[in-house]
């Protein structure tokens, strides 16, 4: 992470788990809020997963009443909407974009490719923080869960996966984790790619993912990272369909609100405190 | 493991998850009668956990059917049948012990403290098979888990903990484990118990334990390994109840028919084919 483009720090990425306090504390929407410049912002919202206005409309109403700059609601919902000079000019502006909850399928097939998907990108190497809830969550790294099914047990062909925005790189993303018991479809996909590292985030709940490498968890659940780098396994591919997969060595991490984990050191950050016993 | 009394090479513990097939193959169930000795044979059968003679009754028929040379079912349902000489005779010429399922809190209030289960301990150290199925599973380690809730999320509280035998000392185990969603509750335990392995048992699935400290994988399900032995954490005392337990470095392997881990390694054996590809 933490390239350089230009002297430019690259920004955070706010991967939420789904079902996000809209109505009350907005505590997770309101961190985004900050982190994309507070009074300053220029907001981008991506409402493509959903195809709905709707939704873009009401995410729309709540960064404006929390007093950004500017928000808009980019429609983008065919693969031409993704070429059009007005949405790239307003992505080249945004400080923060916003990609909302829906089907990550059709992110990707509206946004693949285009114009508008390299203005996200160039967005974010410069500075622009990036958060997506849901869907627009799951579609931030690459590979991504395109679906799949439930359960804590990892089974062969568990997770479906297609090629994703690829945003967070080092890792591979889920989301509504426990809540739809999720487990064991990122611990396949983690075999199946073992040096991404998985990122399962509950609803109303989001992992940030520092550009100095570090992950913090805000919300109300859990985020779970699943590493994989010193996976013992038999090749994946001989597994049958729906057979459980055989795997050793596979490390499992839990955290909650106020947590922090090291990409670098693969471990959970226990911070010395400040006062005494 | 593997500690030696006179000589005497300890025997092999068969952690059965529970639901082992009965009916057709009796796959686990002959590999125990087999490991027991055969047609040479003496097993023991405590139907404490079900106090019920029937279920005792049901295995005796089958261990009888397979050929063993006797078959005992000792009806051990109160704390003072537990010290009947007749019964200690029994589990002295024993080469095979089998714990029937039920509740394995009934396994304790029965057996704890008593000179059967002194009996059984010296069967065991001597080299007798001792295998449990469901409850009777559970009560083999020490501490056992003796009830708690579902889920894949590890929650304080989640998993009631009581003494057990004991016979399974470096282990904390957990039975019927994905048909009834226990990982989150076997995680728990291994916070609590980091210096023990957990091994979650599925249906079906036996964990034999071998004196050699291999643990070798046998039927339909998985064997689910837990290592909390480079845990990073909080005090779990800390975690409110039924809030979700943080923590970090928490290792899990899966295995399957076949399978073969090793506990000193902490790790899977990969074993080199013999034949050419």
């Amino acid at each position: 992470m933490a390239k350089k483009r230009n002297g430019a720090q690259q920004g955070a990425l706010i991967v939420i788990g789904g079902a996000e306090d809209r109505y009350e504390e907005k505590f997770i929407l309101n961190h985004f809020f900050n982190l994309a410049g507070g009074r300053r912002a220029h907001i981008a919202i991506i409402p493509t997963a959903s195809q709905d206005e709707r939704t873009g409309g009401a995410y729309q109403a709540i960064f404006n009443d929390f007093g950004a700059h500017s928000v808009n609601v980019l429609p983008l919902f065919r693969h031409e909407d993704a070429e059009e000079p007005s949405a790239i000019s307003t992505l080249k502006e945004a400080t923060g974009i916003f990609l909302t909850g829906g089907d990550q399928n059709k992110i990707l097939s509206v946004l693949y490719g285009t114009e508008a998907l390299h203005a996200i990108v160039r967005a974010h190497s410069r500075g622009a923080v990036v958060a997506g809830t849901s869907a627009g969550a799951a579609a931030l790294s690459d590979p991504m869960i395109a679906g799949g099914t439930r359960g804590s047990l990892a089974r062969s062909g568990m997770a479906k996966l297609a090629p994703g925005l690829g945003l967070a790189r080092t890792f591979i993303i889920d989301q509504h984790f426990h809540q739809r018991e999720r487990l064991g479809r990122l611990i396949y996909a983690v075999i199946l790619h073992p040096s991404l590292i998985g990122l399962g985030v509950d609803e109303d709940t989001a992992a940030i993912i520092h550009p100095n490498d570090e992950i913090e968890v805000l919300g109300r659940g859990t985020v779970t990272i699943i590493d994989g780098s010193k996976l013992k396994m038999f090749n994946p591919a001989s597994v049958p369909d729906k057979s459980p997969m055989v795997f050793s060595n596979m490390v499992l991490h839990t955290l909650t609100h106020g947590g922090k984990f090291s990409v670098k050191t693969k471990s959970l950050i226990l911070e010395r405190r400040t006062q005494g016993d």
